[in-house]
């Protein structure tokens, strides 16, 4: 069949022990596994889109079949121009299957020769989103939970310069 | 009965294939359905008020029983002042139940004299929002499939011209 | 457009004041309401058919556009028989919506020409599902807040008479 | 790599274009697809294990790639003794998603080396379940838009001689 | 205040490691906790209800101030008779959400001196339900991560004469 | 036990019917409830942090055993510091649910000795949220339902001193 290429987008800011879990089970169903960093300036993200992609090639170094990049645009042209076939997303929680679903339906419609699958996150890390260890970060809390030490090294010292900036 | 008056009330930003599905089926249950188009400020929306008058005019005028307008202030007030007392909603999602319910029961409690009824969206437009069609639309992608020939032209125009202001 | 009929399909098993309350805000939708008792044997309800019907004239007797009949088979069939383009259906609670949902699409595929359209249970008597009014009245609890006095009686009777039976 | 195995587990009475669908997709994931069948007696289903198996032969025949089993016991000893890795999962609605995840997270605990993959099914034959298409069949519905011309006639011959039984 | 007492009510066919993880922490909020085992014969359930009210004397006689006890008939009757104010219960997942919630209000309907906390069960065991684990039981996989070693023998055991009795 | 303290966090912008539903039979679990106003700048709230604790201050004095407070920071810390080992949260809807169970279990990780509970808000109050109530105030709905009359005095106060801003 070829290469056997998935391709796993979001915006990794930062990058979770989910988020690893989940690329780590992925790989067992490709060749090769490209993470990929949308750029979501929408999203306004803490760290930028070198910084995220940078800190996911540290994490996932050990690995010899994933591939980080960054992507702008529509994903589903993204996901073409790379030769794959299969986006893979992870499913967290509930609140995220409606979401999901619908950019699932909504790519299928723009392109019915790529499919997405997902798989479930481990469930120790599931109920917690990016968006919540950066808060607890930023109270300076507690994350060894939920991120690598190299990443709660990232999020401190991103942190202090900001606060140094006010 | 008099005449029986539905309002359909909304921010259509812009007018969706899915919208133009409730409007039709909306039809059959009132006398006249009048399209009411919330200003909604709040939301920064991509095209103006008269704007999205204006494109659901084209959409619907070959129904003799639709009038379009705009309104600012409270739905219920609205409602009223057009002697209406069925406002009508469409549900796409399980997501969009709660924020429905919540809405209809706020409005019952404000004015119990006015009924909420709903709809179900056809499922071929289902998933799709408008901010996912802006999306597409602004990073050059296929919306065919979820908005009429009409509002793809004003999709482009208006990207178009954000694109040149920059 | 001639008559305006709408169809309130349901088990009703008993009337609830729930099901009282949507009767009362559909009639406002409607020129005639239909109260369709389903006789759904497969849930072996505890009233029979007759009894559901019955309960339901005397709670609707007030209303001059109301008429209560059963129905056997497809709904979809038995709509179409009665002149009926406009199928009721009251939602209370979010998993509800599901279930709904997947009949109003299916009984569209079925009937393209026949819509169904929902309205909210009033919140006081929302979460409460005629299976828990019986085990209730099993139970002997107080069923007053979700039954009418003829009800309550109905269901008292009704379990007496199962008690002597064993 | 070897083999990539994937394994299709449900009950299958009968199955539905829905299904048909995930397989057609599931396909370009694994090199074989097995269609495991479930015995599932306490579900009771209206067809034999054989008649479920060899409907689903009938449907796809024109895939070389395609295996139909039958099988009873846990799941996941099936899956390892087929030598798989991935078990294949379509979902429908937001209510099987809590199922879903509960299923494949229990399978994780029971054996790690296991994966549980998820497709979205196509919009089109989303919200019927194999349940209701049953219903329609029985109450002589039209059930073409769920089900293969083959997959009809085995309802209605099944539900012919079920009315003879009585 | 006098003396705080609460009732954790359930079925507990069996126990599991994750009702143990709840009474473990509601005893911080009580001074006594009530673990209410209901009979539910509505349920058929596999242990009898003193085979379950054993199985979890087992489990909590390591705490001082859990008493456990079965009854019959509306809960919250049994709840005054123990003088209690608080009916405890453990929330898994989002489905159980709105079952729990209508059963509160219902309640509270019924006696709003009555109380209903709610506690969410430890993530490890969060997805697994009664019925899955008997499930798995029944056909011979490892139920160690769900149950304790005591409630595993009792499985077996009961399996085992379940066999031998067809 | 020593004392039994409870906290009851929240951005009370402003304070509703439904909060003080919470805080009322919140009081019966606990000998001291504290509510605990987050500053949360980031939702950039509609009133100061002092006022919202006055206006909860007005709401309460009728009770001997609560205490109103500001927090910044990070709620676990603050709750150890007070002492408790209990987080007291309202459930709405459905919504809710999710949000809470991730921050429910979040908490647990950084903080395995203090407990979160929940109770239902009293439905009559259930669906509005201080956003909606924010909404009617400010296009001069009537908010009675929703809010005491100090409450509402304080909401037409601050938005005509936002109209006059200006």
């Amino acid at each position: 069949m070829g290469d056997n290429i998935g391709v796993y987008p979001g915006t990794f800011d930062p990058i979770t022990r989910g988020h690893i879990d989940i690329i780590e089970r992925g790989l067992k169903l490709f060749d090769l596994l490209i993470v990929a960093v949308a750029e979501s300036p929408a999203k306004t993200p803490l760290f930028s889109v070198e910084e995220r992609v940078s800190a996911i090639n540290k994490e996932t170094e050990k690995f010899s079949n994933v591939k980080v990049e960054s992507f702008d645009g529509l994903l589903i042209n993204y996901v073409r121009q790379k030769k794959s076939r299969t986006v893979l997303r992870g499913l967290r929680v509930m609140s995220d299957f409606e979401y999901e679903f619908q950019m699932a339906l909504t790519n299928r419609k723009l392109s019915p020769d790529v499919e997405t699958v997902f798989m479930m996150t481990k469930e120790d890390f599931a109920p917690v989103s990016s968006r919540f260890i950066k808060e607890i970060a930023r109270l300076d809390g507690n994350v060894n939970p939920f991120v690598t030490p190299n990443v709660k090294r990232a999020l401190k010292k991103k942190f202090a310069s900001l606060e140094k900036a006010k």
